[in-house]
């Protein structure tokens, strides 16, 4: 089983930047913690700040890939380009929020891709890419 | 471990009605499941129509248990009083969606009690229940 | 043939309060009426100013009876999980207003229940029950 | 007693196009069923593509006749100018809709006519004119 | 010098209905008054509750008379038509409205037709046309 | 003279939880004190946190008392119904608001319920109470 | 009779600036040729860019006065006080707008105090003064 | 195959008024053209300014013809029977905008019609008819 | 103690017009009823149509005094500078309304100095000035 | 003559996926087609999904090419930045939707950059670019 | 070269009140710093509370001064008057914000005078008028 | 002291195409001018036309810089993500805006940055940069 965590703009800083937002762990640690819960799991990773270069990622692994798990952060809130992405793909996304964005400014409470995806999972920190393995096992 | 699961409005009819939507599995033997799944736990279940009565069970509970799954059903997108009693409360809430509200009316959209929430699992089916509880472990 | 007619919050005061907007006639008196009128129609009565029992009653008769003639009152314009209600059962619904909504305030022009009901009969008066009877026949 | 049905635009095509959403029954048809049923009824129809006909109609037989049965289609939910007209008469108007319109666009839930008549039938189909020459009697 | 007054639906009423609002003079009188006054001025009436007609004797007479009194009545709120007519011509345009429409409906309020005229007349009941032709000498 | 206070719900939560908004006073020590300053009065105390049971206990008292001293909570906002409860008796009422609402979320700025009240205190913590109370004699 | 002419904010620079919008006319030559016009008539003028001065001058001629022109200027488009005003006072109130309105900017196109007004005349240039002294005659 | 060209309101002036905004070219010329450039084809013409007669003339060659290339002018911005019309019949449209409505007012940016037309060309000038019937070729 | 009434633009015809909305009492004996009322207070008593002069007394007295009630009239609605000078000084603020302005136009209903006040008193007639007086002790 | 047909995010998938929208037809044999019918034309070719490529490509021709054919995608409904670029340029532009975007989400009715396009051809499918280049010879 | 610096409502708290948002310095010792600064200008001081008081002093300078400096505190929010007033003179005017203003409420987030101004200083401090001032050198 | 300026997208056009918004100076050449004039500050030059690039800039010198100088362009209306990048760094960002945008489309009149950025300044041409540069010293 082939499952995919694409992370959008600013996630580069998790870990190091608003600890107080979205907590002080270090995603590359993170993901080796996960690779030794699952290790059957073929798990990859992809980060960008660039719109074009998170739909590129979809359409590549759209079609043989078993699961995206997508935190597009700010791009969720504006880009339907992502959105039509998401849509034209045959692999499942879960949208994961790492904070609760209901708790936040007016514009984070609207993500165009939600409708697309199988589920989303909001507000439940960095736990919140384990559990979409899980829904995805 | 105490935790309880609270259903809204209609929920009464899971796995009976509306299939297409919520799936068909019913709720008694779904929580037959979760309780040999973590049989350490202490499970409890609630379900009512009556707004009221959900505010009431969660002042009963809310200052004891460890964790409440709610599901407020159409009771989260028009109940301030419900949103008010988790605001009230000292147990931590995990607010639940079976089906992926964006895919389905605007009304729908929008949930009063995300905001007094942990965390939202949305669109993931009845599984949502099991990952909440994994979420307060 | 068994219809039920179901009344919404403040429709227990018909026929003594408000006689400007709602006639001065007593609803039990109306129902005798009917009753002769369709001495073979099953008709039955429930009132309630609560949504949540408005929604058992609803779900407990709504698998079994031909037809409900639903005057909701406010529930109509605030209530999704009524309307909830009424997608889950088999039972056709007919809506009735006894005053013209739309000669009233803004929020009374839009109701939840509508779009799920079979049609709507609004600002005939009282006789709109028995119009609704007449469809459902 | 003097009624006249008075049907809108698009409305000369009723059993002939879109039997799907107003149902295969001839309008002619119909209105010889109505004319046996109430043979004592003077009824008259009237249909118009044209606005300015429809308001002429209107004002020609809105200080004589006993009741208006009016199924103004999409003009219902434009015409302010159709609107006037019926608040300046002295018959009373009930407005008839075949489907219901709160199961389709959102702009068809808006009608600028409903104010000033007595009552309005929606949804139930071509009965719905029946329905109206009762409240009349 | 050459003036028309064009008055729009339902304004062949004026006089006879809803004098409340309209006053109870009979225009017919009122254009033999205005004509005794203003003796060298070529007057004429024109009255149609079509949008169309309208249009078609706004093309007529546009590019050859001195000035239009234009009471549109409901049209002026819903048609774009006759607004684009007004801006095609040459002939200049006075809007008048008899009574105070900001004391009305709130859908009285917006002319489409009022940027295109030169002026505007409203409340100051049936004389305001006599103001319009002042306002042309 | 007879005089109710009724509290909505979350209110029965006074004085124990969220303190910095609602302070700290216990609502039936409250009512001691209210008691014994107003000796001569009829003083009744109805706390819900079920929309209904409000409903039903306002016609149970609202043709026989005095005045009613209401704090809907979270239901002024949302319940139409309750509104409609007010407008149907004889009794008036005065709105209460523990906190000053316009320092709190949007949608706590709007009450259904104020129109039909004699009047409305606002933020004067739990001395608005006995303010109603003054107002009242 | 006595009529007084008020001008709102800016307006003491009518003739001098922006004549490309409201003319050349000075409107002190203007007062003298309509004082010659209408000699029998008191006519006075008042100007003020103080929102309380226009209010103070309305209250102390509102209840003498045969007459009020009024040209607020801005502050009919921001000023319920000077709305109140009018609303307060027995003198009618002519609301003058020297330019067309709904040719500028889309927040002159609303104002508060039509509504109190006998009638309003707009976008007929500085005549629109003397329309309103015949209106009042 | 048999294609209609119909124009709606103001659009007789054509080539005549408003050059700046629709070209100077005189339509009936530019048929000419037409039918010397496509000699197969049989195309047929109509204006008018009436709602209704275009609602009558859609109505009338809707089930035999191949096409109709359609300029609404201001009803496809107000209206819906208009809209209805096209969605009744079987004969498919394409819509024309002679010039770009983006470039002008905010209210000639939504159509009613485009929802159920074929296609829109916008802005492409008097030439836009031409690549409409190339289109249905 | 020190408090000051202040009351805003229109306020000076208060028991003089308008009575049905703002009740018969003048003000000035009102004032006098309270002081002896209030034998040990220091009341003192300030109204203006001005704006700005309602600012320069709110910074005058605003360091020094224990209490302000303020009825800001129409300037509540519109006035972002009063708000601001509230916010600005240390004296607490109670605002009011003498009538219920929930029963009044759809302006009224939005105050911009809520917000800064201590609390809100509305609808209970020229008692609400005694009953922050109360307040304030 | 030079002529650049540009496709943005997500159309690098037409003809694969999403066929019921879009078509079946693969974009690089349109392209031989195209190239085949207008053999003395420069037809260049350039897809992308990152939106500063397809500013800079639009930087890049737009100053010596005779025509650009658009079609932006999803950036058409949210991007500024390419508006601003297109405003900037000489060389005129064609947008072209393949799909009737008023039949599909309502944030696809809206484009920002059709204002600063000659002209736009929407829902005639992958025809629209050979009629945009015959618009262009 | 002559300028001036005109302060609105509040603005003569500077330095003594809400330092957290204005900061502290004294506008007084502020304008000593700026005439020391820059020796050869004229520089003028004038603050007022009264939106006309406001517009007087701008009609008075505004065809004699080289620039104006605008703090127009909550007025530039509200006062159509006074954008009105910048519109009319020749000097042109630099608006400025102490604080970033859109940090703080959402009403603060519009000006009406930024258009009419040349250009807008926000969120530098008090530093931003000697940016202003040099912006005009 | 390091400080760079940041132009977001088209503004590599700036100096070149539409001279009457932005000024016809040349980017390269005023950037010499300013190290001339501030020879002891590191001055730092990036441009881009692509989201993505503009936040890995900002990331890559924002922990390190004293100050960032940004024109984001029309990205400041659309870019969620960038404002996230701001928030997250250390160094402060003053906002630049060459044209006055409140005399441009309603759409540019919001800045999604400016709420995190220090400062912004507006209109006052391509000298908005210079006083950036001033405010940082």
């Amino acid at each position: 089983m082939k499952i995919i965590i694409i992370n959008g703009p600013n996630l580069n800083l998790l870990g190091i930047r608003e600890k107080h937002i979205y907590g002080d762990k270090n995603f590359g640690a993170y993901m080796c913690e996960l690779e030794e819960l699952y290790p059957k799991l073929k798990l990859e990773y992809f980060q960008s700040n660039h719109e074009g270069a998170l739909i590129d990622k979809i359409h590549e692994i759209g079609f043989s890939y078993d699961g995206i798990i997508l935190n597009a952060g700010a791009y969720g809130h504006t880009s339907i380009a992502l959105a039509d992405a998401i849509a034209a793909i045959n692999t499942p996304v879960i949208e994961i929020h790492i904070s609760n964005v209901y708790n936040r400014d007016r514009f984070r409470h609207h993500s165009f891709i939600s409708k697309h995806c199988k589920g989303i999972i909001t507000g439940l920190g960095i736990k919140g890419y384990e559990l979409a393995i899980q829904s995805f096992l």
